[in-house]
């Protein structure tokens, strides 16, 4: 459950999570994702998705409706053991979301795990913040 | 990241986490989580609390001003690897905060760690549902 050179591994894997969102190509988001059924996601607001199917669809409703979405990731932390990683840390956001700008926080637990020296994603967990 | 016999033992500890927070009994709550400095909560709405002091404080001041708390637990899901496991799950809650009783929905990220045979809690992400 300690910092190590598998935490660095999972904290690059959440780094290019949030480059894959940013560029808003299905393609790249897909790359990242672990395959089968035991993926889910939540994202502000809305209720679980689990499995492939479920989570890749909502990433291709969201990149339909969103036409700029800039990421600065702040307060990383990571936890990990042997194959699963656990990261969590502040989204501070600008989008354009069907035309309106806006600027907000989320906070997001985000999941990996270890398979063939890759770190895929499992979980990703969006919350909005409304209080320091 | 299979469901296995350590999946059941983190379920246990993902229901006693629920028990606790029914009980609003802060010594019941304490002995769930790890301590140290390695312990994440995220309450909905509010921002990231690291370390056990934050957590623990956090759970005070929330059993201080409510009166009754009661959970549906559903969806429960879990994914394990070694030491760490971590449970999804969808909180139907009916609530008595500030002299308000009020129903909804709450979905969650809670991970535990193996320490000395037992599932600790590291880790409490809650955000509000706001559609299905």
């Amino acid at each position: 459950m300690e910092e190590n050179p598998e935490g660095k591994g999972a904290l690059r894997a959440n780094e290019e999570f949030y480059r894959a969102f940013e560029s808003l190509d299905l393609g790249r988001m897909e790359a990242l994702w672990a395959r089968g059924e035991g993926v889910w996601c939540i994202h502000p607001g809305w209720g679980l998705l689990t499995g492939w199917d479920q989570v890749i669809d909502s990433w291709s409703r969201i990149f339909e409706n969103t036409s700029l979405m800039q990421f600065r990731i702040t307060d990383a932390q990571v936890q990990t053991s042997r194959d699963l990683a656990m990261v969590v840390c502040l989204e501070n956001i600008t989008s354009v979301v069907d035309g309106n700008v806006s600027e907000f926080k989320v906070l997001s637990t985000n999941a990996f795990m270890l398979r063939e020296g890759s770190w895929l994603m499992v979980h990703h967990h969006g919350s909005p913040v409304y209080r320091a």
